[in-house]
């Protein structure tokens, strides 16, 4: 009899963005044994697509492993249907309709594969590998371009009657507010706390404040990124642009704690860099709009996977979270 | 070898009120064969309240059953933590701080004794026997005088890290918006939403309306059944109350469809008694609210539960939940 030696049962994790997709092969631990990746949108049919990810990938795999270490695949992708295995009209990705991906993978890798979107697989991620270990109950918020979510509830992924559920950043936050570049609706989470809000924040109110200095930049210029060089400055309007920022974060994540009372939030995603000009007013918003009975009670934490392989250690984690 | 005739178990369920507790017993098909009710303000010590309880319900299971069948208590109370089986801080009842009140019924009873919310025992209680038969993921909100609600996904109540999840009726659906007479935030949804919420709105729009026939009553007397009345009567500003109400309960509907994405809604409670006055309106703004991948799918439901057997039925049907 011998004990089997989780690190050296592999997955492969699978990362589809609109230009890029990134893959490694995972093992049980967490580590990285190799990875690579390539370009998206090269491909207009998604077979030609999957031929050319099995090209690349078949040969670490020999390389590596044996074949029967080879758990599955685990993908994370924009608007991937766990249930059905599907990507579903997808409006970053070149493959239109409904796409049956899981489905294509197998038949070209011959095992199981498993796929989420990406915030979803992220979550799974911090759960297994990062800062969420040994947590039943968080919600994991991604602030990147966009705003997306994960929310685990009794160690499990919501993933709602259709496979859907998690778009916190859609939820409004300001009804009637401000209108959202790509879904139309008006006053949605995204529309403030991604860094494409923080950037349309930032140059309305450099218009009302002359002096400060936002406005030594050019209008196209102007990205969380400046905000941030300005704030450490001391710049009063790109310091107001965060605190706006993390009010109406704050007010979105005291209603999702009255949902389904987390232990924690994770916050992972490049707005983060702007630490505690965003987390401070964060807290405070939130804290001051939750029920006494939640109060001082959810950690606000920041995520500690690796920004490059967080999605990729993600995706993996699908593959063993059965 | 004999079938159990799952006719002959029973549970008690409890649900307790501010001024009234009622009780009843309960069979796996959701018949109630027996029930009654005590007053829960008369008992100062909770151990008085477990005593006077007792000496009502036993002789009803002792007359129809055998302790055998006996499968348990379910309770249904305001403030009631299911992993502690606790009653904490309930501001309306006289028990004072954290009571260990699913012991002391199990020390009394014999019995093992599980305990929730009243909103989060009705939900079981739509599932196990009415209108979400069948269903896995759905939300139910109660209004009445005050707004709670349940949520079920993936077939289990999401009771979150500390058994209080769930608290919609507290999440702030109009930032800044009407301060709350008794938790003091700004823009809850129960604030509008609650019979009590309708009775503001209609006191505010009817000042602004001297034609209205709302205001051919008492303030004291405006409530929402008023409003309800002069609806009917085609009265425009006691339509645009329930219209306003809807607006207010459809866009909170819509952030809670894209948390957990649920097959339906279901609505229970005094104030659906509007009908169409207020579902029409509450419709239109969930939907205008949606992402689109969320938009034409998810039922709004009236409950089929009798109001007056609910909370006993739903209560109950924590017994068999595991």
């Amino acid at each position: 009899m011998s004990l089997i030696d989780l690190s050296k049962q592999v997955a492969l994790g699978v990362d589809i963005g609109g230009t890029n997709t990134k893959f490694g092969l995972v093992n049980h631990r967490g580590e990285i044994l190799a990875k690579g990746s390539i370009k998206t949108d090269e491909y207009e049919k998604v077979e030609e697509f999957i031929d050319a990810l099995y090209e690349k990938v078949s040969p670490l795999i020999k390389q590596y492993f044996s074949e029967k270490q080879f758990d599955g695949i685990g993908v994370g992708a924009p608007n991937a249907n766990y249930f059905r295995g599907t990507i579903e009209q997808a409006p970053n990705l070149r493959w239109k309709g409904v796409v049956p991906f899981a489905e294509l993978m197998t038949k070209k890798f011959g095992v199981p594969c498993t796929m989420t979107n990406d915030a979803n697989a992220a979550a799974l991620g911090e759960m297994m590998f990062g800062a969420a270990r040994g947590m039943k109950d968080f919600i994991m918020m991604t602030l990147g371009t966009g705003v997306g979510s994960g929310i685990i509830s009794g160690g499990k992924l919501i993933y709602g009657h259709d496979g859907f559920a998690g778009e916190l950043g859609h939820t409004i936050v300001k009804p009637g507010g401000r209108k959202h570049w790509s879904t139309g609706s008006e006053g949605s989470l995204e529309a403030y706390a991604s860094a494409t809000g923080i950037a349309i924040t930032a140059k309305k109110m450099r218009a009302e404040f002359p002096d400060s200095m936002l406005n030594d930049y050019r209008e196209e210029d102007i990205d969380s990124k400046v905000v941030y060089e300005c704030a450490k400055k001391g710049d009063p309007t790109a310091i107001e642009v965060f605190r706006y920022t993390g009010q109406k974060l704050g007010e979105a994540l005291a209603n999702f704690v009255m949902f389904s009372s987390p232990e924690a939030i994770l916050l992972f995603g490049g707005v983060i860099k702007a630490g505690d000009f965003i987390l401070k007013p964060t807290k405070l918003h939130m804290e001051r709009n939750l029920l006494p009975i939640f109060r001082n009670k959810v950690k606000l934490v920041f995520s500690e996977l690796d920004e490059a392989d967080a999605a990729i250690l993600g995706a993996s984690a699908l593959v063993w979270e059965k």
